[in-house]
Parts: structure tokens; C-alpha cells; sequence
């Protein structure tokens, strides 16, 4: 008989995070004060993030120990399984062998409380009163609403108005794990105010958002930022996933030929592919492939440049060297909205720059009718944000198909879609648009860029 | 370090059903004829449902093996999680040990696709096009169409009217796994027509529903009718919930003192119950208590009658002896559609009148603070109607609490509510009513019952 599962206990949770940092042939560049443009000092962030995470942002130890209050957080919904597509196979009658790790078991419903919960601790141990933070599909928010009451403490949530708008039931879930939800650009800040000075219609961007949730953070006391993606401790901490999945694959007696994950700021992908990626910057799986897949309004990868540039619109935040479409740059409305990020997560940039991993960007569409080949397969109804990785995967596997290749597909199922069903309606309806980048906008956002000295 | 979850592997799946009837000291009477109200034949059942499901209806032996491509089916969620209830515990500050059953892993996130996917397996090896069932909340509906999809076949779904309105992502989800949904009361039947000709404003009712999906099977070639609770091979089906569990408590070292389901038909209940109740039948565990928890909005076990009725407001079902508030009942729009049934499965009815299990009836705002206290707590969101489980799983942990003793509460946490977050917006809002029960109505509805021969 099949199987289509493989199932770790608790005790298998893993003890120690993988840091890439340390097996890159060069780590990333470091980060630069938004401001002078020096290199950033773990002080500068001080006002901004718990020191133990500033502590881990900066650091080149290989393994680093999860926290035993951490690893009983996690315990709530881990390990999470891994399950082999037999059925999707099937559907797309490839012979390769597809695999994915179901992180929509989780309360909040995706990967994000995995670094959620870590920060919440470290935030408490600082004995921080609460975080703001920003979110745009709401699956970072409810993320971090769902670990700070674990934590008791409280959270401020400022949610990108195209999102707040398209989901509300994002909100409420975020309400009842005890969030405070406001739609960004809001009233409630300077970089708001400004923005909405400009553009009262604006539907809002992960850069805006970003800024708001610094501000607060820093003008209230006892309250820090926290977020959910693009630096290094969360891609960090996001590594459990990878770490489980390593040994359900040995479990299923497989190995990836083909690792893929969705990418807006990149921590999904990264926690599923770091651990393996190891075994190729190590020599000892040359030929692995990692594929990091965005969407094509906002293809920070893919038709962004590799440059310093700021993490969020208001200039606020670290500089970081990232490939980016510009720090001002408001993407097209797309129902991904955690695929929203002019950004990307610089310890990705830089190992895309070294030929070790991949990019690809799919238009939306093409995206949900794959995952709903996936739907009636699998039974998942997976996030929008997850649906570009399903639909590479969906590719691979035909490329599989007419190759005759047997390869193993492993890709990160990062996410549920139950809020995001009204995307799932447009797109039954006919209603969704592949917007096509406007290449003047892209120009323009790409023109404002830090002037970094050597 | 405390563990939260008892996880078990594919192999555990049972391989066989439990079958109460042949443990009951007396098992229900049998059901009656919608027309002649004489004893029900199996011949009469034929045009209704695949005949192996008539068999299993009838059947009195205590074991029937489950099909390999059921076990197959099931094996791509199952065997779900126990988890030990440890936050909410000290949440609530109760010496109780808390635990529950989460089938809300399964793709369409509740219990009810495990009869779906056998009754789907036994209808496809009949040869069936395609089913017609009823649904209220739409858990059940979805279950449906994600089973239906699964072996080939088509799926129609008449979905209440209110929760049809209430809830448009459940509808959305039913199609993206390929169901054809369809508002009841609707034009699409005599039963609908008639209906609407007297109350074009009515919200519907699972009765209502009922006599759609019934009219509709028995009219179109290759269908026949579907149901997800209620009656014996539903309540058959879903025994894998609590043989699962009881290899599950096992394995934490603990046994019940009470265990706790919320009742519509009664299938989530009885699931988890009924394996357990084995026990007590047998004589070996005297004390367990097992408790039926139903919606004050329709309290066929605290408020009805116990007598043969129709199960469906047209008549043109089985008559059950059950209790029952009548098949002409139509109960406040409360958001918990799945309890909105006038009835109840006979074998619970049975062994409520033998005095075995226990019923109780609440109001829904008192289960959504329960709900949210448990959120908060443990992060799952669960379904209105499960919300009535837990808020009887919270009055035993405080009367714990209030008595010192270290009860051990099981209870099936049966769904998520992630498609029900408007219910929880009205109960932050203070907007959701607590229907009283109209004495009128129910009187008016319990005048109608049949006068079975004797």
C-alpha cells in the first residue's frame, strides 16, 4: 500500500537551527545605516529589534540552539508532515516523484509562526510590552498575533489597505488571537500621513507598511518591530522546516532532485532549502537544484537589479544589498500579497548571484490553475503566495513527463488559502489579471537608489 | 518537556469500523416508510443509497473491515492528532487534563470526509454517476465534492439558504474540488417550489435540503442521495476518530472521565464516543460519561420529543424514532448551520433513552467565548458548531477547578472555523443573538408527527 505521508514525533522537533552564513563561499554584504549609508552597527539596531536576534542577524556559527521555551512553542503543531503527492502524480501522469512539507497545519495557518514564535520569546526575555509589525496577506500578522499571545504580549499590526480590503477574514483571525489590525498607509503615523498626502487611493505596499510598523515601534515604549521575512534570523529560524524534512525524506529513502519554494521576501523557500543546499555548497550534491519563484508584479529576481537599497519606502530601515525593484515601488494588486516585497532576502540574492540557486516568476493566473489541479488532487486549497510554487512544480513535473526523467520534486506547501478563496472565485470567474510590469514605473523606482560608499 | 501531540503512523489506521448496534443493550427501532410508515425494507432504500451502505445500515456485527482504497482515501490526512490541551489548562488554571482530537487536518478541514470517502468508494463500485446531498454550515458539502472528486464522480451540493449566504468562501471551496452548489430552498425541485411558494424569505433548513437532495437523486440517472450524519454507516464511518484515539490516550498513559462532542446529527460525536462507550456498555468502564452537546436554536435532545418523524421536511425520507423537534422545525439562523437538524441520530436517541450518554444545549455566545478562549490558548479556530463542545469542555474544567479533582476531558475538536470568521466578527461586535426558543413553534412543529402502526 502507498504512503503518503511521513510523520515525525516531537522529540524528532529539531535542537539547533542551520545558519548558511556559515557555509556560503561569501556571506552577503553587510547592512548599512539608512541614513549615513556606513555599515550598520549592531547598536543602530538596537532601538529597533531584541538584542539575541541582532545577536543571530549578525552571526557566522553554523548551528545555532533553539531555545528550549522555543521548542515547546514550536511543539503546539510540530513537526508537520511531509507528504508525497501520489495522488497529483497521478493527475499529471509524470514519472517524477513529488514531495511536499505541509506547513498549513499550524494555528495561524502557515510557515510564519515558525520565527514568530522565537521572536516573541526573545522579546519577552528583553521584557518587551509588545511588537508592531506590518503584513500583507495577513499570514505574517496572524503569525505573529498568534505567538505574542502565546507570550503575552501585545500586538500591533499594520496590514497592506489592497489586503485589508480583499481579506477580512484575516483581520478578524488576527483579532480573535487578541492582534490590534489597522490598514496601511494609516493615519497613525508620520510615513502614512506622507504617503497618503501623495496618493490617498494608494492600495498600499509591504515598503509602506514596513515603515509605519518602525515608527511605532520606535515612538512607543516598551514595543520593538518585529518582521517576518528578508533578514537572516528569520531565514534562521525558518530552518526547522528544512531540518524536519531532511529526515522525512530519509524516511521515505528519497532525495530532492528539485527543491522549490514560493518567494516574496524569501523565508519559506529558504527554510525548506538551506538545510539541503548545505549538502551542494559542500560539495557533496553538486547538481541540486533550488528554485525560488516570485511573481511577475514584482519580480525583484528576475528583472530587479542586485543593488543596495532600503527595505522599506520611507528610507527608515536598514539598507541592505538585495536584488530589488525599488524601494518605492508599488506592485500591481495581485491576491499574493506576501509575494508584495521590492526586495528579497540578501543571503538569497547572494547565493543567486554565486549560481547556486535559481529564480523564476509566474503571472497569477497560470498559478492558481495549477493549484487547482493541486485542489483536486491533493485536497489543499493552497495560499496564493504558495500557488507559484505549486505551479513550478507543476512544470518540472511535465517537463518530467515528456523527458522521462524520474525526479524527486520537493517543494514547500508553505500555506492554506481558506482566507484567500475570494482569489480562488475570481479566478473561476474569469476575473483575474496578469498585470504586465509597466516598465516606466520600474525605471523610475530603480532610479532612486542609495549612493553606497565603497 | 511537556508533550502536546500523540501522533500516529499510516499503519495505525484502523482497519476496521466499530459497530455500536451489536453492544447496545437494545438497539434503535427500525425506520419506517416515508408513505406507508410500515417497517423499513432494503429494497426500499435502493433507489437512495449504494446497497452496501443499506447493508451496513442494517448490519448488527460489532466489526466491518474498511476497503483497502477507503484506507487508501483516508491515509491522505489520517490517522489526525491528539493534542493534550496544556496552555488551555493553565489558561483556565483547572487541574482537568484536557485533550482533543483535531480533524481539522483533513483538506476540507473537518471529520466529515471520512464517510464521504467511503460512501464515494461504495458508490463509485456501484457504478454511480454522481451523488446529491444537502448541506448546512458546509463542511459537509465541501466533504463531499473533495470525496466526489476524488473517485470520479460529480458532486451536487443544496446548501441552506443562510449559511449559503453567510458563508460564500464555503461555496467557493465546494467548487474549487469540483462540487455544483446550489442555494435551498431552491427552483430546482418540487420540494424547493413548494416550499418558497409559501415562504420566499425563508433562511432554509437542513430538512429542507434534505428533501432537495432526495428528490433530486431519485430523479437523475446514476445519482443517488448522500448524507453526513445521522444515520448508522455515517456513525459507522466515523468510529476511525475515536479508535485512533483510544490508541492515542494509550499512549499518554490516560483514559476519559468524560468525553465531549458537539451534535447536529450526532456523526462527530458518536465518532469519537462510541469506541470509547464500548466500555461502559461492556461493563468494564461503569463511570464514563459521554456528552452530546446540541444548539439551544434547536434542542431536539433537551427540548423535543422522542417518537418516530420524518427525517426531512417534505416526508419523503426514513421516519426515525428519534428525538426530534419536529421535521417542519426551521431553527434561528445561529452560525452554527450543522446543528440546525431536527433530529438526531437514532442510536444516540437509543442510548440517551437507556440512560448511557448525556445530552445539554447552550446559546451561541457562550460558545464563541469559549472558542476564543481556547484560541488564544491553542491557536486553532475551531467551527460554531464545534465551539459547543469546547464551551461544555470549559464548564468541566472550571467545575474542576471548582472541585479540586483532576478529571481527564476528551473531546472532538471536529473543525476549523476558517470560513466562519464573520460569526466570530459578530461575536467581538456583541451582534450575534441568542435566540430564545419560540414554545409556539415547537409545539406547532411536534403536531405533525406520524402515527406509526405499532
Amino acid at each position: 500500500m502507498s504512503q503518503y505521508k511521513y510523520v515525525l514525533q516531537e522529540k524528532d522537533l529539531p535542537t539547533h537551527w542551520y545558519n548558511i552564513l556559515a557555509d556560503m563561499k561569501q556571506p552577503p554584504p553587510p547592512f548599512r545605516h539608512p541614513a549615513t549609508l556606513e555599515i550598520l552597527q549592531p547598536d543602530d539596531l538596537m532601538p529597533v529589534f531584541p538584542e539575541a536576534l541582532i545577536k543571530q542577524e549578525m552571526s557566522l556559527e553554523r548551528w545555532i540552539e533553539i531555545p528550549h521555551e522555543v521548542r515547546d512553542a514550536l511543539k503546539m503543531w510540530r513537526p508537520t508532515p511531509l507528504h508525497r503527492a501520489i495522488r497529483w502524480e497521478k493527475a499529471l501522469d509524470t514519472p517524477a516523484r513529488i514531495y511536499y512539507k505541509w506547513e498549513g497545519v499550524s494555528p495561524p495557518g502557515s510557515h510564519k509562526p515558525n520565527t514568530a514564535v522565537a521572536q516573541c520569546y526573545y522579546g519577552k526575555q528583553e521584557g518587551l510590552k509588545g511588537f508592531a509589525t506590518e503584513t500583507g496577506a495577513g499570514q505574517w500578522g496572524s503569525a505573529l498575533s498568534f505567538a505574542a499571545q502565546m507570550f503575552g504580549l501585545e500586538c500591533k499590526v499594520f496590514m497592506v489597505a489592497i489586503s485589508y480590503q480583499q481579506k477580512p477574514y484575516r483581520r478578524i483571525a488576527m483579532e480573535t488571537w487578541g492582534g490590534a489590525v489597522v490598514a496601511s498607509p494609516s493615519t497613525m503615523t508620520k510615513a502614512g500621513r506622507d504617503i497618503l498626502a501623495v496618493d490617498p487611493e494608494t492600495p498600499g505596499s509591504l515598503g509602506m507598511a514596513i515603515s509605519e510598523a518602525i515608527e511605532y515601534a520606535v515612538t512607543h515604549d516598551g514595543f520593538k518591530y518585529s518582521l517576518g521575512s528578508v533578514v537572516n534570523f528569520v531565514l534562521l529560524h525558518q530552518t526547522v522546516v528544512g531540518l524536519e524534512t531532511r529526515e522525512q525524506m530519509e524516511m521515505a529513502g528519497d532525495y530532492p532532485d528539485i527543491i522549490i519554494g514560493c518567494a516574496g521576501g524569501g523565508s519559506n523557500a529558504a527554510g525548506l532549502i538551506y538545510p539541503f543546499l548545505k549538502d551542494k555548497l559542500d560539495g557533496s550534491r553538486p547538481q541540486l537544484r533550488a528554485i525560488f519563484v516570485e511573481s511577475t508584479a514584482c519580480p525583484s529576481m528576475t528583472r530587479g537589479i542586485y543593488a543596495y537599497d532600503w527595505g522599506d519606502t520611507a528610507k527608515t530601515g536598514p539598507v541592505a544589498m538585495m536584488h530589488t525593484v525599488g524601494h518605492g515601488f508599488v506592485p500591481a494588486p495581485v491576491h499574493a500579497g506576501g509575494l508584495r516585497y521590492h526586495g528579497m532576502a540578501p543571503s538569497i540574492c547572494a547565493l543567486l548571484e554565486q549560481g547556486e540557486v535559481e529564480s523564476r516568476a509566474y503571472h497569477q493566473n497560470t498559478c492558481f490553475e495549477a493549484a487547482v489541479s493541486f485542489a483536486r488532487a491533493e485536497g489543499f486549497i493552497v495560499a496564493p503566495e504558495t500557488a507559484h510554487a505549486v505551479k513550478a512544480v507543476y512544470d518540472e513535473a511535465v517537463a518530467c513527463k515528456e523527458s522521462g526523467e524520474s525526479k524527486v520534486i520537493l517543494f514547500n506547501n508553505s500555506g492554506h488559502g481558506h482566507f484567500d478563496l475570494a482569489a480562488y472565485d475570481a479566478f473561476f470567474r474569469k476575473d483575474l489579471s496578469d498585470y504586465e510590469l509597466e516598465e516606466d514605473k520600474l525605471r523610475q523606482a530603480l532610479a532612486d537608489l542609495p549612493s553606497v560608499p565603497v
